[in-house]
């Protein structure tokens, strides 16, 4: 049988999916000899267990733990509630690292006797009761699941009636009333002493760690970064080292490399007199490194070198806990450091210059979803210089962001579904603030330092935040927010904006002019290295001439989707657009629609003219034409007038057009079947922007038509014969020469069923994976959000199919009619326009499936160039599956 | 290179797929030695080849028929424009017959100059002029497509100048100046002289056959019948012989047994001195057969001996056309006989006991798909006992119809979608009145025989139809339809309404009593050896005790879906199901619910009373909730006052519900998923139900379960684990055993893409194949209708396929469910419960796919037995394509 626990030695190559991640760096500490305190792992496999077994640890379980424990007291010569007593610390550690997200207990194996004897051979009666009164608040709080206030509160209490500023100038006695106090409150609440067995203890803290994986804060952060329900924490027991054991004591956390540029420099923060949970709860802000450099030098530089040992061993950026215990380093974890993307790029590329990786893996360790927050503007130099900063805090994660101030999560999410941008404005964050983090532009915080709940975790959302502003005062119940200047206190609501520069750590009042982003020659390096290796071609989704030229600054090499529907809403059309569509005959449209052609056609020339050459590719009308009317009554009054027809003639119109179900009625060609006189204008705009443009740019165009919605080979013929006779026409007309390309959309499933019949027919198919997922699905987008909400809760979908392509179904059908499609005409050109084409996960399918190129939103083009880039270096030979 | 043109003789063998039904017929005669006049067929594959060519006769095609005119001419002896004229009929004939539907022209050939040569050869002058002036009309009408309209009138005017009421008292003079009016007429029309080439005449003539397969009426025809528009029709030119020569001529129609009830009698009518023409227009009433033999004894005896001799060689009741010319008798067609479904039985039936076909053949030719009108209600004796029928015509096509009176086509349609029904009364129908018919639940002419337009399509249409009734006079313009009795005349308008008795031809004032069908021996006989041969098991879809008993009258093995949403809509329980929907937490929901649950299991519990064992497939609630809530102003406050609760509460709540598309919102298993406190009421009472009935029906019951609108295997365990938790509670408490299945309806394209992980989980599939085709054409069924016309229009879509499956695009998720369901769990139940479930060619689709049962409304069991056995005559062997 296969054992579940492990210690650290033992444990060495079994790997994150076993230990965690947090388990695999210290047994790798271990492997290569870096000073760790002693302990063993539980195995995720534990973890499947304990939920299997109905939520409790069985027996056999039990004993793997304590016959552990008891080789742990054999090699420090400790004992669980003896005269030298073992205290250990139980902490998570799933295989992906999920800050905050899980329970850790430390202190564990204290009672009323083994504290007396904790003082007696420390000689510091004090640490023993500060760590006896905190395990006792963990143990209630975490293994027994009972809230912290009260006993908080306790704390409170004896620092205000003691006027006492910080926890350490509680003395000894003041430490050993709250013991007493606590643990009268724990029998108050359970009905039962405060279990003083150390074994007892440790089982119930493990279950408490186990059951942590399912609480709700891990459950969302799982869903935000698409970690799998089914992985379970591993929970790692490890004997305590004291950081609080006094000035020649303390904790920190360091990183090898800076997490928010890149830059080669060792970062850390050190807390003397501390435990660890004071400098990741962001309450105390923690000093420089140099502080331990100055007071222990001895001991700064084997942490020094201890770091990039480390390091080098795992040739990536690390993130390392560390504590010193009278003057003795130890190091508590380690594991790849989480770092934004600008500092992803930058180690990636240093690494490769030091030779420690080669291009390969250094383009394997960015990640692709972070890389657009690169992308984002930031403020305008200029207008800097005329502001003043009213406060400045730490640079926690960059980016410019403007919003008005929010006070709770709460209320960055109701503002934020209202429409308005916010900026989340805390003391301090915590796990359960992150759906307001989600929701807010950027947050700000007054406590914490780099590695503190808000910065880790905006960090990773790559969302722009500053945290230890220390001269801002939150008033959360009055909803203030004080900023202390040399002159005076500024005094904020919920009604002010304010602007956040992440790079800089600076605050400003008011909305500050932002440019678009210089990308760095890093930046510019990387995307090289991408083009090297990636098979898919890039293109990108843009309905407009500046969008166009975006996304091909960013490396588009041409346009996927140009929605044309948009044109029709500005001013000047629309008035058109609604007497084509109000018209009750083919003449009445036909002259609507000869005035709306040349807006089409200059829209177009304009495209293709910023493309210069690039292919872009133009889909017909798509929506039901009811979206074009006026829904509110004056505007129907209104358009009557200026149309010179009855109101009740316009309202009979929208009733006829009234659909039960929209997305499956009258759209897409279904609209060209019925007025192919609206496809034939499209085409003649298409052919003479693409004429005119061609004699200018002086560079051959491909033009290339899209039919969205076909569901049949008949029905794509049809439209396709409207499009060839009208485009042959013009085309000889204007005795110039053309290619053109007439292809269709895949976001049926029929279609998708039937490719092999439309296939050769058709230049080219794109999957609109959007409308293909919703009928694959039969999930009405606009409307499933009411549901899915209960589907998460309660497990039975873990990703949003929007977001990143279901595999499984929808997938299937693109694989089918890739297969079928190619087979049934080699020539033909497949890609995917859907929302999925900018995302990572989705580009590896696509890779996989044999697809020619992707098209996302012009922000999403350099993230689609490094994930095409990722899936060829994973799976370099691609080649279509032989199915039948 | 094949020849596109073939005589009679040379034609035996080709087939229906070349030569046409009616092309076929003939070679079939000429073959066996039956009296035809001479001719040849031009192929449905130079139909094909005269549209590829742009709808012109190209050259290669017009020398071959040429050629062939030729080869009759030195047969005969009789030349074309020459002194012993050929005269020539062109007609058309399809695969299958579309009687009425595409154009005839007789008599061609003639000119100024054959004119009087035939006069003087058949010492007919008047006989000749009327040949000419019908072959004039013809050609400007059908060969020129010019309408009849003012040369009808020119025939009318001369018969009212002179007072003459039958064409037959028209002089040849006044003929003769109507040949000139009619040529006249023409050249002012058409700006040339009518063509006197008879080579140029048969080429534009056939020209215009093969264009009538385009026309209007022949679509409509078409895509009611399901013929595809690729098959095109045959020509056929004969040599014309003449019923109107004289007293000694005449012409008709015969069956070789009753069409109507499938008596073993010859069915005849003949009109003497008459062409064809005026048989099947309905213009004159044709004389019982009698007739002849009182006229002419041996002709009749011939006639007899031919037709016999024709039935046995088809082996199979022959619906022939007969000339005869100065005394001889010639057959110009025929044709296996349209005939109503109870006539098909008898017939079929009749056959096998005369050995003259086996089982199997006799099963192949009763049409399934009319089969339903058998089943239709009869006027209740006792009643017709007590009302006088007010006139009698001839029973054309059986049925006991009541409805109001509708003049026209149009007027029938548009009054049939306001809800109302409707009895389309006309002195004659005509092709264009087809959809009108459709829109009617029975047809009433004033005019015409057995073989009328009227008779023959509503025979087609399964639908109840009087013809010939004489003593009824219709007045259009004025809206009246006047009955002359001996006392008086009665005048009805479109206010009354009457009953119509397809069998005895009888026609009532007033709505009569009717009652359900009793089915004759032969229909179960008939239906005994479909349950022999057929490999599918039939099940129903019923609601209501009601239904379930009537299914099983005809057959049923059990209910294959019992939709329990209607049962929320009665008076009495629709306030419970408000007031959960309106409930904002969960225990007033529950609250609701628990009230609702006895009715609930009331009906089920009657329901598995009446079906006493058979099996009941139940599906949980499926709509979306919003439709179970009111809509009109005056309704809501009405249940704002007995909920008590605000109206703004209920508008709120009806906000908050509405859907953008409801067809992909929160329905189906969606809301068990949400609520589900729904799903454990519906599952207690269905338990409660097969409990209480089990033991007194004193079987055991198989309860079976199903969860609509899954989409992935987590979603169905989910509501699996719900159903099971809450019957087997049930089930213990109870201290009785019952046995129940958990099983998924397959209407979601995910759900078939991923049937391999969803069948393990699943007792059965039952395929909802009206939402599958939603969603895999993207078609909301609601809003399709709009749009659908321009597709069939078109062309681009043949068939509907809510009434058919999509054997391509939904069919291919059907195979892939079943074949990848069954592999997963090989005990898997696999059934239809669409509207597909009850139509033959579908059915013949599900027995390839290997479906266990299929599951149709109650009138659609016996066309389901016999769609299955047919099924399985023609595959016997089905079994599973292994595809990967």
């Amino acid at each position: 049988m296969k054992a579940y626990v492990y210690n650290f030695k033992d444990a060495y190559g079994l790997g994150k999916e076993t230990l965690g991640g947090k388990g695999n760096g210290l047994a790798e500490m271990k492997h290569i000899g870096i000073p760790i305190p002693d302990g063993f792992t539980i195995t995720t496999q534990a973890c499947e267990l304990y939920f299997k077994n109905g939520k409790t640890i069985p027996d056999t379980l039990k004993k793997e733990i304590l016959e552990n424990v008891a080789r742990i007291e054999i090699e420090t010569g400790k004992k669980f509630g003896g005269n030298n007593p073992l205290l250990v610390s139980v902490r998570s550690g799933a295989r992906i690292s999920m800050p905050g997200m899980m329970d850790t207990i430390l202190n564990l194996g204290l009672n009323d006797k083994t504290v007396e004897i904790l003082a007696r051979e420390t000689n510091n009666e004090r640490f023993a009761y500060d760590c006896y009164r905190r395990f006792i608040l963990m143990f209630t709080n975490i293994a027994k699941g009972h809230p912290r206030t009260e006993m908080d509160k306790m704390l409170e209490n004896v620092k205000s009636k003691n006027h006492y500023k910080l926890d350490t100038e509680i003395p000894c006695e003041k430490l050993k009333e709250l013991v007493t106090e606590y643990k009268l409150y724990y029998k108050n609440v359970f009905k039962e002493e405060f279990p003083s067995n150390p074994k007892q203890q440790l089982i119930e803290a493990v279950s408490a760690v186990f059951r942590s994986w399912d609480n709700p804060r891990a459950n969302v952060y799982r869903r935000m970064n698409n970690i799998p329900y089914s992985w379970g924490t591993a929970v790692n027991v490890q004997m305590m080292v004291f950081g609080n054991k006094g000035e020649n004591s303390g904790t920190g956390v360091a990183f090898s490399r800076s997490p928010s540029t890149g830059e080669n420099k060792i970062f850390a923060e050190y807390l003397p007199n501390a435990q660890g949970e004071d400098v990741v709860a962001g309450i105390r802000t923690p000093l420089n490194i140099k502080e331990l450099q100055n007071r222990m030098p001895e001991v700064y530089d084997e942490f020094i070198a201890t770091i990039k040992k480390m390091e080098f061993h795992n040739k990536d950026m690390q993130d390392m806990e560390f504590t010193i215990e009278d003057g003795k380093l130890y190091f508590l974890q380690t594991r790849s450091g989480k770092r934004t993307a600008a500092a992803a790029l930058k180690i990636a590329y240093d690494l490769v210059q030091e030779q420690i990786i080669n291009k390969k893996e250094a383009l394997m360790r960015i990640d692709a979803k972070t890389l657009d927050t690169l992308l984002h503007p930031s403020f305008d130099n200029n207008e800097l210089k005329k502001i003043d900063c009213i406060a400045n805090g730490l640079p926690a994660s960059p980016g410019a962001s403007t919003g008005k101030i929010a006070f709770t999560a709460e209320e960055a999410e109701t503002r934020h579904k209202n429409g308005e941008s916010v900026i989340l404005c805390r003391t301090e964050t915590s796990p359960e603030d992150i759906v307001g983090m989600i929701n807010s532009e950027a947050i700000l915080t007054s406590r914490g330092g780099m590695t503190s709940h808000a910065a880790v975790v905006a960090r990773g959302m790559g969302k722009c935040c500053v945290v230890g502003c220390n001269d801002m005062l939150i008033n959360e119940k009055n909803k203030t927010l004080t900023i202390k200047t040399k002159d005076k206190d500024i005094v904020l609501t919920d009604k002010d904006t304010i602007s956040l520069d992440g790079s800089t750590g600076n605050v400003y009042i008011g909305d500050i002019k932002k440019n678009a982003p210089e990308l760095s020659g890093v930046f510019g390096k990387i995307m090289e290295w991408c083009d090297y290796y990636r098979q898919l071609h890039i293109r990108t989704n843009a309905d407009t001439p500046a969008d166009a030229l975006q996304a091909k600054k960013f490396g588009a090499e041409g346009i996927g989707l140009c929605r044309t529907e948009h044109m029709f809403f500005a001013e000047d059309r629309i008035f058109f657009m609604r007497k084509m569509i109000l018209s009750d005959n083919e003449n009445d449209r036909i002259e609507a629609l000869n005035e709306l052609e040349p807006f089409q056609e200059e829209d177009f020339y304009k495209l293709y003219k910023n493309m210069n050459g690039l292919n872009v590719n133009i889909r017909l009308l798509d929506p039901p034409l009811h979206e074009f009317l006026p829904q509110e009554e004056d505007k129907i009054v209104e358009l009557a007038k200026s149309l010179n027809v009855s109101k009740e003639h316009i309202k009979n119109r929208i009733k006829y057009l009234h659909e039960f179900n929209p997305m499956m009625g009258h759209r897409g060609c279904r609209l060209g079947v019925s007025y192919p006189e609206i496809t034939k204008m499209q085409v003649t705009a298409i052919i003479n922007a693409a004429l005119k443009a061609q004699k200018e740019i002086k560079k051959s165009i491909l033009v290339e038509i899209m039919v969205p919605l076909i569901f049949s080979v008949e029905e794509f013929k049809y439209i396709k014969n409207i499009i060839k006779t009208t485009a042959d026409d013009i085309i000889k007309k204007s005795r110039a020469e053309i290619r053109y390309k007439i292809g269709t959309m895949i976001e049926i499933p029929r279609a998708a069923l039937t490719a092999e019949k439309i296939a050769p027919e058709s230049d080219f198919f794109s999957f609109g994976t959007n409308d293909l997922t919703q009928m694959t699905f039969g999930f009405s987008r606009d409307d499933a959000s009411k549901f899915l909400k209960d589907y998460y809760d309660k497990k039975i979908l873990e990703q949003d199919p929007f977001a990143s392509i279901d595999q499984n179904g929808v997938g299937k059908l693109v694989e089918l009619a890739v297969i079928n499609g190619k087979k049934a005409n080699y020539k033909l050109h497949v890609g995917v326009c859907g929302e999925h084409g900018g995302d990572p996960e989705s580009i590896y399918f696509f890779h996989n499936a044999n697809l020619d190129y992707v098209s996302c939103s012009p922000f999403r083009v350099p993230v689609a160039r490094l994930a095409a880039a990722q899936a060829a270096i994973k799976n370099p030979h691609r080649y279509l599956k032989t199915k039948k």
